[in-house]
């Protein structure tokens, strides 16, 4: 650990291994099939430990992460974004390495153009179809007509293979209770399985019902009618899934390694070499917390205190804490960890974990960041 | 163009060129040297354009960075943050692979730790000092005493040689006018001039008072007595900056080209595939433009209409565009361009750029991204 170039990505593996453990306990309690999201992380490393005694199907959002896992052994792969026509000729080579590859739809142009390419190729597409289960991102209106339209499109091409239907509660991360985070949980469940009994009405199999994000599923009490659930940040957790309820400061898998490189006692500040690449710009839950800041300083391990430091600004590499006050002991030199805001955000940075265990480094593991190979 | 996979980062030589003369054409004008800053870039090819015909020095803000630009051939180089000491051997390696590496401290900590190293490493740091200009993130009080006191030490110090100061006016960034601007410039350029001439009159030789940041650099009408500046952002320039007024959309070289991956018309948005990652969650200059979004949408490439539309939000792969009605064509699987809030961040995320001339890609520029090599 004192060797470690700062800043670095600390990734403790007992917290990771629990937190892996408590969503796998979930989707068995709820009677589902978890396909973690491996955005969060990009590495197979963690995927393994989110997959362990599971199907091991994954889900992904970039190419990048699709390639990098198929090389990870992976063999099952939801590309969990409404696929840009452009990457469609890379859908179609991935689709040859893997068992599965689900690609993601809500348009019927995109839908000619699966059809056109795999007609082209000799091949077949296993699509999804996103519905928008009220975060209003993508999807097809699921009241509307043109959810089982373009569903009846995509069974009916002789090159397609209709899956199911996909929603995710991002909403979720807008509320400002957990009560709030509950009636998101519900909205997305009582949709998602609402739509796909409509589809089966209309004559139309549906295998897969896939919903879920960290927050609705950390709540959720039951989840008939679906089939699969798709939390990715859980693995690491941070201090947003934190202040919405999802969890506590003392699960977060994810610190950012920080040198302090100065200490102002006439301004009561300190700065840190972590800034707005190391730990991102998100704000974290600003309707819950509006003093958040961009994360949480943590001085000698303890995470329990009741006021806890936070980074106050950010520029690209530096981090300004206010209250050194509060931080007996910090000087020039001394090393601490930060608790981001958004984990996805902040690992998307670095280029590996530094991988921990009771405070002693016991691994690199690769991430696979970026869009193209 | 057409084969480029999506997102990325596009890299505009005409206005990449402009740019830079435009810098060396105001840092003539003002009788300064221009060093400089290559972290909003990370770009050896755009340095050099930057350079052209000068002395050559840049300024870094990482390790990963100062390597890189050493391999890229550069010989002078300021690493302008406070020296973490764990980067202290990093430092005593680099400085025998160039003819000058100039180091930035605040506190006797770090002079302290400079020393010892190069004592036991034979060997001398050139060292600055960083004074705080009323920007209150990093540098000394220059109204204390603790500055000519940590110069006089480094001064004193057979094992560094005191090369001059440095300030860097970010409280810029925080302005609402363009008057607001010139005072914050004339601020930064009072205060480090008259530190300097404070040590001058204390008997400690001042070789470089060196300051600047691209808005006050944009506006400042004199430079009396300061030998170099060192903006950065002015290269690429960025939505923050127009919103500034140091430039125009127009003279924005990087834009993030994205594809339209879903149209809503009942939501009255569209998704491309650039989110968070690609765009970073800057929020721009809010303090002016409370409506600003996260990037400006340039369909067609008109940069002037009066109305361009923007992002409004941005998820981790996801940016929904409000306005499909104003978005004459767009469709799913159109291609467009997106400027960002800022360009340092939303480039730091990309491997490399994709160099474009009238509109044909030229060449593709690596970008040394992250911290550690």
């Amino acid at each position: 650990m004192e060797e470690l170039r700062t800043p670095a990505a600390l990734l403790d593996l007992d917290r990771l291994e629990r937190n892996a453990s408590w969503m796998l306990q979930r989707a068995e309690t709820l009677g589902v099939r978890l396909r973690p999201h491996v955005k969060t992380h990009k590495s197979v490393d963690v995927a393994r430990l989110q997959t362990r005694g599971q199907f091991g199907g994954i889900t992904v959002s970039t190419f990048a992460e699709a390639d990098a896992f198929v090389r990870g052994g992976f063999r099952d792969i939801t590309w969990a974004v409404p696929i840009p026509l452009s990457r469609i000729p890379d859908a179609g080579e991935l689709a040859h390495r893997v068992e599965r590859l689900q690609v993601l739809v809500d348009h019927a142009l995109t839908v000619e153009a699966l059809s056109t390419y795999a007609r082209s190729h000799s091949m077949q597409f296993d699509v999804l179809l996103k519905i928008d289960c009220g975060n209003h991102r993508a999807g097809v209106n699921p009241a509307s007509e043109d959810g089982p339209r373009l569903a009846q499109c995509i069974a009916s091409s002789p090159e397609l293979r209709f899956r199911g239907v996909l929603a995710h509660a991002g909403h979720a991360y807008d509320a400002t209770t957990r009560a709030e985070v509950e009636t998101v949980a519900e909205q997305e469940r009582d949709v998602t399985v609402g739509f796909a009994d409509r589809l089966r009405r209309a004559g139309i199999e549906v295998e897969t019902v896939s919903i879920g994000s960290t927050p609705t599923m950390a709540v959720v009490q039951s989840l008939p009618g679906v089939t699969e659930i798709r939390p990715g940040n859980y693995a690491l957790f941070d201090v947003f899934q934190a202040t919405l309820g999802s969890c506590t400061l003392d699960d977060v898998a994810l610190s950012v390694l920080t040198t302090v490189v100065g200490v102002y006692p006439d301004r009561n500040t300190f700065v840190v070499d972590a800034g707005a690449l190391a730990l991102s710009k998100d704000p974290g839950a600003r309707q819950i917390d509006p003093d958040s800041g961009y994360g949480v300083v943590v001085v000698g391990g303890d995470r329990t205190k009741a006021l806890p430091l936070r980074v106050r600004t950010v520029t690209q590499e530096h981090g300004v804490v206010v209250g050194l006050d509060r931080a007996h002991g910090v000087n020039v030199g001394t090393r601490m960890q930060i608790l981001p805001n958004h984990s996805c955000l902040a690992a998307a940075n670095f280029d590996a974990y530094s991988v921990i265990r009771k405070g002693k480094l016991v691994d690199r593991w690769a991430l696979s960041r970026g869009w193209n190979i």
